[in-house]
């Protein structure tokens, strides 16, 4: 059986070592545009901010052995054609016509299944002065050795980030690091889109305290310069800098594909049934250049990442070979580490799942990632996206200094076993003080919505809140924090009543008014609408997270 | 409705909270023989060792509001009866007679419902000395208080430890980190009985690099010393120490339940259904007290824990104010930090899955915790139990200097909601260089696993290879890393040849011998394997986990 492959980063020699060990007499061909194999491309702002010393760690196997051509040959018995372009697939002929790209020649190379792992590509825009001297996109390690020469002069620069995505933050810590001015500038509302907004805006707040500037709803139209970048023009001003990431986005390599006659998916990927096959059944394609299920919603999705590459390589060789498997589909799990911020989500997002007909709950859950009596107790702020009706958990995102990964773990494993808050609020998770709290965060979310869902308290989100306060509604926002809490950030108009003393001056509070309680986290708030609506106060509701997920202006002492 | 809740430390403080939550009008009091209220009992390593500074941070809120009868008055509307001793139940009547500690006046008190959250206490063995001064057991503030005071002088202390369980183990890193020298004792033929003994050896081995002295398969006899204790004498000799602590293990408080008529399950805990209610519709039980069911088996088990406590209390309150909850088992999922290194388990050992009739398969997965070339990376040993017959994973154990618990918390997940290594396998993990490799540990776990279950490959633990070694068997032990690997450490007899050279030295390797391949975590091993299997050699096997798995004697440089 004659095997080729088309790309060498991540699902191609996936797919290639794979495809060797289930059927070692096969003959197994991978071809590359690009001089390297088989790297890490999520590695690239660690290698640009000095994190990875050397690009070779990047293409090495854990015990540093680089995965070269060489090393294809001997241990994985893969043949590379490095350098070396698939311009043409005759589907008839089962051909793939390749050129090396230096010697320019041609050969034709017959397959008897054929895998596209051909991956993704930056987006552009095209506005004037993209191909002015140092306007990098990160995709390579060349795009990285760009940047790192550019950075080589021993002053600060200031650079700007066009795209406040995950690629785009993750080089924004990279370069700050290497003592750049760093300004985002981004075209929608908000920074990191697959967050809910006011996730994100926690995001935002902490990129501030670390001097980068966010500039949102702002959009590109220019960028200037003689003979390299000098200044980013947007519809909101000028930006002078030194030099220029782009980061907009990635778009699926598919035009091979398409010219090859393949499917194509609404999302811009290859489609692929669930064993990675593409509308030829001797064609599979795995990766970033293919279109994904969400498992929640069993829609189309377009999520390339490193993780799932594998993955889907693993599975596109089990079938080339014959064993049948079958990849479900992914969350959009997401973790991101911003100096030392964490940022972490997957499944659907709280607008994503109303716009998919969802009844949504949300619960705003901040809490200390470990017992809070733990010296390296740091916050996290949770965000649980839950169905109203069959109480599942639709998605889970969560921010702060504190560990997010093994919570949105959990909830990845918890969704794609359809589990309810109820199932969640039970799971025996290890608990020691140095890991977590008695309740993990995710158990004490998952019982917050449970309370809910079950009428046993009423709570009103942050943003609500916002609007009335907007629109002038009369109503009590009581504060049941300590005084010294109070004097350190308050609301502008709030009723201070600390919760050991609610029950004796219940009197002080109106009973014909709406009541918004509300603490530190809201756990008070909870416990202060409990003693309210026993006291007879009709109208009681608690704000979701507290005043430290509100995301607008507080008074600060 | 009269409340009445016996025990104040994790499960009694959470039903009387929540079932005020639930029926403002319900008059719930609480009866503590202690002095102290709601403390975290799981903090108290910590406070030894000063981690935790103030004992006053065990028994405060997040907020540093301590929890005392004060705070239960006002906030959570409980009254609070300390240094008060619940000595009889009446069912018939319905009354709990109580004694005041100090002043040893006796009182009734008449309930509705009631709950035993009586706790667990520790085990002290029937050895003579038991009694000396410097003699300890870890229950309470008290307890820790007087060690505390007995490390106070300015010396470093000789400490001997009865038990390496969970807490024997959490001790020896608070008293090493007062500069004690620690011995551990313990009957068994290992530390930590709830891992499997492959992984038990690398936390002893662990334990040895930082001094501490582990004696397994030793037996207490005696505790030697005129007012205050001197030495321990057990069947392998005496050792000298200034003090002791007894960790042997707890046992459920269930005497007063006994008492009263209660079913007692057959581990000693109070009995009780899936509403956390005793064979008395009337009582509840929740906590240490009370026995659980095993998640996997569906049979009891006695696993206390403070995490659990809290998700029973929460339970039996619901139940007792008529809003129906059920708490479906445990897991035993554990987690312990030692120094540096993490252990952690959950769900059936090998052995235990055996005994429940499981046909077993096993892995063991060495890996960094993050992308190799992230400089954090740190390396953690993983074993996957598994069941042949239905794929389903039924417990993972991992130990390391990596991250570990969230590795734990998704196998949890996972086994809760009866994931086959399939399942798991494709789950969406969030994944950047950070936070994991590419493919998560425990992904990468479950595809071997799934290998061997589909007869890609044949694995050998390294228990079966240390036997065959010690019977004298003719085999090939065939060492697949690199020269410096090797030099390193090595087994006795074994052959080198590194991976990449193996295809051009497959002459050297007899034919007609059973060949047995690995490398340092055997995925290497794995890669000879196949190859080897391809040039038409027919008895090859890989050893599980490579050398850094291998619990016995290696030949160090």
């Amino acid at each position: 059986m004659k095997v080729v492959v088309i790309g060498g980063v991540a699902a191609g020699p996936k797919v290639g070592s794979r495809v060797h060990r289930l059927c070692p007499d096969a003959q197994v061909t991978l071809i590359e545009k690009g001089e390297f194999l088989s790297y890490a491309g999520c590695g690239l702002p660690y290698y640009v901010s000095g994190i990875v010393e050397d690009q070779k760690e990047l293409m090495s196997t854990p015990i540093g052995v680089v995965r070269d051509s060489v090393f294809f040959r001997n241990v994985k018995n893969v043949d590379v054609m490095s350098r070396t372009e698939a311009i043409k697939v005759n589907r008839k002929s089962k051909e793939v016509v390749v050129v090396e790209l230096q010697s320019g020649k041609e050969e034709k190379i017959s397959y008897d299944k054929l895998v596209f792992a051909t991956g993704a590509k930056p987006v552009v825009p095209p506005v004037e002065g993209v191909n002015l001297k140092n306007v990098f996109t990160i995709q390579n390690i060349e795009d990285s050795e760009g940047i790192k020469a550019a950075l080589s002069e021993d002053k600060a620069k200031d650079v700007v980030i066009i795209g406040g995505g995950l690629i785009g933050v993750e080089m924004t810590e990279a370069l700050a690091k290497k003592g750049c001015r760093v300004t985002i500038i981004e075209k929608l509302p908000q920074i990191l889109p697959m967050l809910d907004g006011e996730i994100a805006y926690q995001v935002t707040q902490y990129l501030e305290t670390r001097g980068v500037k966010v500039k949102t709803s702002t959009t590109l139209m220019e960028i200037k310069g003689i003979d390299k970048v000098e200044s980013v023009v947007t519809d909101k001003g000028e930006v002078a800098c030194d030099f220029v990431i782009m980061s907009v986005g990635v778009r699926p390599n598919v035009s091979l594909a398409k010219d090859a006659g393949l499917e194509i998916g609404t999302t811009g990927g290859i489609k692929v049934n669930e064993m990675m096959q593409t509308s030829d059944p001797d064609i599979f394609a795995a990766g970033d250049c293919v279109e994904s299920v969400n498992l929640v919603t069993g829609n189309p999705c377009f999520v390339p990442l490193g993780s799932t590459a594998n993955k889907q390589g693993r599975v596109a060789a089990n079938n080339v070979c014959g064993f049948k498997d079958v990849f479900p589909g992914v969350l959009g799990s997401t973790v991101c580490k911003l100096f030392n911020f964490n940022i972490g989500r997957t499944g659907l997002g709280e607008e994503q799942a109303r716009q998919e007909g969802f009844e949504v709950e949300t619960v705003l859950s901040p809490a200390p990632d470990k017992a809070h009596f733990y010296p390296e107790a740091k916050p996290i702020m949770m965000k649980l996206i839950v169905d109203r009706n069959t109480r599942r958990l639709l998605g889970l995102q969560a921010v702060g200094l504190g560990v997010v990964d093994k919570r949105i773990d959990v909830a990845a494993t918890a969704i794609t076993s359809k589990m309810t808050v109820d199932d969640i609020a039970h799971l025996d998770l290890c608990y020691a003080p140095p890991y977590s709290p008695a309740m993990d965060n995710i158990i004490t979310a998952a019982d917050v919505a449970r309370n809910k869902l079950d009428g046993i308290f009423k709570s009103i989100t942050p943003m609500e809140v916002k609007k009335k306060i907007d629109k002038g509604d009369d109503f009590v926002l009581l504060d049941v924090r300590s005084k010294g809490e109070y004097e350190q950030v308050h609301f502008k108009d709030s009723l201070l009543i600390p919760l050991g003393k609610l029950r004796e001056r219940l009197s002080e509070i109106p009973k014909d008014k709406e009541i918004i309680a509300f603490c530190k986290i809201s756990l008070r708030g909870y416990e202060a609408a409990l003693i309210l609506q026993a006291a007879g106060f009709k109208d009681v509701t608690v704000m979701d997270g507290g005043i430290v997920m509100w995301p607008y202006e507080k008074v600060v002492k």
